[in-house]
């Protein structure tokens, strides 16, 4: 396992190994060749209003549960996961081969539970393991890196029904850890250096022996989304 | 100065330190008494159905040139800034007097500014400076930091005409570098730990000379923006 192979030999239980999904991808085989896509009326639509090859847009299509803005070449997309971002998580980029596309894992966090079982097993140490992507924002410029697939962390400290410095119930404050290690990690290489794996250390109170659940700890349920279609 | 105080001896020009806003916003006097406002209809309205104190809405209508989204008590606005969160960046929080209200910084850009100027001239170094709040995402749980403010750092690092390893053209990728250092910062501190500020070491690749544009770069401009009524 490249991973295990990477990793310093005082490796320990408390750090984190963030992990750019698409090694994950490439490992586990999701990839498509465009020329086995046989794009549907929805993406050969698509494709023509966006200017985008039909096959690109039936691969996003196949991947999303929801289209939830489609707007000058940029699909928002709702993947079979629950994550929101452009073009369900579609990668043409930084592969050997450009014919093909590369998907999101199938079941993340049951990577990351994997990647972390088969890093213990190799290394003798148990780090918690982030799966990261980058994705836009709605409101602000720029990507960045966030969890979609953990195990070991605590992705989301939540603080309500805790009391702040001045003794007052903080209200609505939860922090989403796994997203701010996924970007910490980020700033520790550059994008074009292809360095797959990232070692984060100092943030051992939020890694646990169990996995836990996962990011999938860090969706927000479609109920309390705000920004859907028909939303008010 | 409170900030410069608290700087380490060898603090370096190539380093950030991260405040948090509040200790900005109450340094500049942001702060209101809710018994000085007088609700209106339209803050009066919006409290009857949102189950909140007139005067915070109305000090939240007077923060905002928009309000995006009124939902189950949460409003997200539009600052005069240009900044989407909610309650248009009000904190009730971590405030000695419970009677009053805490704003953002009227120009968080130009706080940082004079925050880099005053630590230079009573330290002798000029690290960047970075002014943070915690913002919702539209689409993930948790609050993660964002930079308001800054002087000094390349917050946006842009790749885009760049090459990926491969030697393909990198596409719509910018790194919202200033998001990511807020975001790494915050994991250093405890929210209940009251550490207003946090030194940052190791990005020293994107701390500049000049001030440059500041937090601003990070804001998504209203027509890029898809998710505001009407957009599609």
């Amino acid at each position: 396992m490249a991973v295990a192979n990477a990793a310093p030999a005082d490796l320990g239980d408390g750090d984190v190994l963030v992990v750019a999904h698409k090694v994950v991808s490439k490992a586990e085989g999701r990839v498509r060749r465009l020329e086995a896509i046989e794009p549907g009326p929805r993406a050969s639509e698509l494709s023509a209003e966006h200017d985008r090859d039909p096959r690109v847009v039936q691969a996003i299509l196949d991947e999303s549960a929801a289209v939830l803005r489609a707007d000058r070449g940029v699909l928002i997309c709702e993947t079979h996961h629950g994550l929101v971002c452009a073009n369900a998580g579609l990668d043409q980029s930084n592969l050997a081969e450009p014919d093909t596309v590369l998907l999101l894992p199938r079941d993340p966090d049951a990577s990351a539970r994997a990647l972390r079982a088969g890093i213990a097993a190799a290394c003798g140490a148990r780090p918690a393991v982030l799966i990261t992507d980058s994705f836009g924002r709605a409101w602000r410029l720029g990507q960045t890196d966030v969890a979609i697939g953990a195990a070991g962390l605590v992705v989301l400290d939540d603080w309500r029904g805790r009391y702040d410095a001045a003794g007052r119930p903080l209200r609505a404050t939860a922090i989403a850890v796994g997203d701010a290690v996924a970007g910490a990690a980020d700033l520790a290489r550059a994008k074009s250096s292809a360095e797959p794996v990232v070692l984060v250390r100092g943030v051992e109170r939020f890694v646990t022996r169990d996995d836990g659940p996962g990011a999938a700890a860090l969706r927000r349920p479609p109920a309390e989304d705000l920004f859907r279609e028909g939303s008010t």
